[in-house]
């Protein structure tokens, strides 16, 4: 006898564990902050649905509900994800150069790896009192309209680059690369050198420069900026600055052993 | 006709979405890459149920699997738990002061709040090539061992203050307060005063002051402190400064609307 649909044991807890996440996803990249109902149509969830397995996220603490009755990200959902190895792991570990490196210069330093083809925002510093929106950590971006990213998408595999390259390539000021020619040669000079310069292509009050950060087998994992006024600075120097910090942790994630398989 | 207690709408998708939520939960305060079978342990789940749930959660991006088979926190769930707005919303308006006092003094800055009986580190600034271990931030502590930890449970509601006092208070240095009514006449200080100072009371190397962080409608939220050596510093002077900062955290926290229940 062939089993009946209903009986494949796979079938209900994928589902049930996918509704779940389909409802954490729905705080991602949004309002950090929903009503049940937003929920509910963020998610694509019947209400009915989105209640019951909203109060076993609230009840274990994924989820938080506030006294006006909407919910919020919940803290212990971050204890458990302050553990991921790729983010905070690496942040860790790049966290006192790109702090010594703010405090040197005084600009904005920032570290982001690449998550298929976009790039997520790992750590940054920068001045307070200037209050820049972005990038804001947790947060994905194109890779083409940055340094930071154009670095992470000139050492990503070739079908990744062919897909961003073939994709939508939006204008952020009319210095950003939106032509796929262009974006090809840029890549293939930033593997040369070993470095990005962004001039006014993510926003016109920066010049960014960006180096791959490696991990203990040599692979390129992550990739750190240094933004300033473009009246502010020498592009050599600050490009030598950067490779700088990239340098020292990539060697600090090869004394502990850290790559892309590792802890 | 009584239902059937198998036809409970609630049964199946609760039990799934606790499953799923114990088996997040096995990775935190433990290694942060484990087997399936460590997880299968670890959860009290069969390794069948744990493998089918692990599949769905590595599949969304909650876990991610190493090429040695092991699985660690993914980046999804931390890019959903950076939205949590207890902990990085809390972390974002804090951090500047932090940085500044870190950079001011040199010594280690530390933000946590409270969750139930114990504190959650949140943020952190010291010195890396000195690398003290502790704390980690998303982890928890035991609150009598602390001065930041003391000013969190001088400020907790009276019947969390009972369950601490009424438990094990195990000494960490020979400092540490352990005798309920020690303990207890310190709480009724820190509330007098608005401050706490730890004499190697939780370890031998560091002196810490604390002191509370209010939210926009003047309740206690966190708490930040400042560690030094014994030998450096006038406990006067480091008390003026760590109640300085938690001032102007509070002031951006009033400025923003931020409290228990804000964004």
């Amino acid at each position: 006898m062939a089993p009946m649909k209903v009986l494949d044991p796979d079938a209900g807890s994928r589902s049930v564990v996918d509704r779940a996440l389909s409802i954490l996803a729905t705080f991602q990249g949004t309002r950090s902050r929903q009503a049940l109902s937003d929920i509910s149509r963020n998610s694509g969830l019947p209400i009915a649905t989105c209640y019951r397995i909203v109060q076993r996220l609230t009840e274990w603490g994924a989820l938080e509900r506030d006294t006006d009755g909407r919910y919020r990200v919940g803290l212990r959902l971050w204890e458990v994800a302050s553990r991921a190895p790729r983010s905070v792991g690496l942040q860790r570990y790049a966290r006192p150069y790109l702090l010594d490196l703010y405090e040197t210069t005084g600009f904005a330093t920032h570290l982001a790896i690449r998550e298929g083809v976009e790039l997520v925002s790992i750590e940054r510093f920068h001045n307070p009192r200037k209050n820049p929106r972005r990038p804001i950590i947790g947060d994905r971006y194109q890779m083409h309209i940055s340094a930071i990213g154009q670095v992470l998408l000139a050492y990503a595999p070739r079908h990744i680059q062919e897909e961003v390259l073939a994709g939508d390539l939006p204008a952020f000021t009319t210095h950003t690369y939106t032509d796929r020619d262009t974006l090809e040669r840029v890549l293939v000079d930033i593997q040369r050198t070993g470095y990005a310069v962004s001039d006014r292509q993510t926003d016109l009050e920066n010049v960014a420069v960006a180096a791959p950060v490696r991990g203990f087998d040599g692979s390129v994992i992550a990739s750190v900026s240094l933004s300033y006024p473009p009246e502010t600075g020498d592009v050599r120097g600050m490009v030598h600055l950067i490779r700088l910090t990239a340098t020292s942790i990539s060697r600090t994630l090869a004394a502990a052993g850290y790559g892309d398989v590792a802890n």
